[in-house]
């Protein structure tokens, strides 16, 4: 990476932080200029608008729990595991670095759903890649005779992710994993009956 | 009423919808001057600070969703009809009024968790009220033989409104019912798996 290239890497990782804390109505880039001990005409050399450095964020927070999750459910064998491997990955999200805002696809959904619609696409998109992802599990499921024919992925894609950001918002608001851990197992719940009845395994 | 009182309960109505809708940080006096018709002054004449607007603003809205669910859970005479009929009242909520914006406890609780203690303490007692509506349920049916002695209202109630608050935020996100829409199904589903084997309801 060349210096200009890890200074605006330096920007998008800082501005990451602060949108996910304060939202992007209540982030200001003098907050990013603290925080990156970067003067404002430095900061627009790299991006035209705070739009510009929201929507980098927000994709660069995307792809790191994109990459968490995939790390957990990559080393597993059947669809099933998968799904669990998936669901676990969100275990202690709220402690992280990344969750310590919040799950930032929920709160930029929130925050862009009447008022920002670039930032709302970006949201949508990060979404869609969740619920492929699940989905390719479910059809593998299916292929392999793990789950049963009759299961709608799109079903299954919606129940683990808004049970997830749900359980997120309550875990944040009362600054207890209590919620979060309930949703989880939950989830291990409904993902065991989901197996065909001669494949069942025991929620992990 | 008095006039000041319906002037007072004016402002708290118009001020609900651009808070839901903007955000606390979003949300403008000028937009709540806009849409009542008032100057700053006579605002200030009825509320200390914005703050104070916010506070009465979210009451308002939560006691709208509190009895729009009371009024379908109270005509139904058993603890599992209750519970199918509490996650009922909120098929279609991104189409009411109090739902254009999306939930206000969703889009609240968000904003507030790193930013405004005053207002996540009115979140949580709202979630609370929720929480203790459904644990009430919860254990009537339990003492009534109709729900397994082994369910713990906890758990339920944590599973009902992350499940529905996670679908609103899908739903608002796309513009589209269908992810709620599953998510009560699904919902539904679950209240089936609470009861006695002799007792079992068929989803509504």
């Amino acid at each position: 990476m060349s210096k200009a290239d890890l200074t605006k890497q330096r920007i998008i990782e800082k501005a990451a932080l602060i949108f996910n804390q304060n939202g992007y109505a209540g982030a200001s880039i003098a907050d990013i200029m603290r925080l990156t001990g970067l003067g404002k005409s430095k900061i627009y050399s790299y991006f035209k608008s705070k739009d510009e450095i929201a929507v980098a964020a927000f994709d660069y927070s995307l792809g790191l729990i994109l990459a968490a999750a995939m790390a957990q459910v990559s080393i597993q064998n059947t669809a099933t595991l998968r799904l669990h491997a998936f669901v676990d990955s969100f275990r202690g999200f709220t402690s992280q670095p990344i969750g310590t805002g919040g799950c930032p696809i929920l709160n930029t959904a929130i925050e862009s759903d009447d008022t920002h619609p670039i930032l709302r696409l970006h949201v949508q998109s990060a979404v869609n890649n969740l619920r492929a992802l699940i989905s390719s599990i479910v059809e593998l499921g299916i292929r392999q005779g793990e789950i049963t024919v009759t299961t709608d992925h799109e079903q299954v894609s919606t129940i683990l992710l808004v049970t997830i950001e749900g359980a997120i918002m309550m875990s944040k608001l009362y600054g207890n994993d209590v919620y979060l851990d309930r949703a989880i197992d939950h989830l291990h719940q409904y993902i065991n009956g989901l197996s065909m009845p001669n494949k069942k395994t025991a929620a992990s």
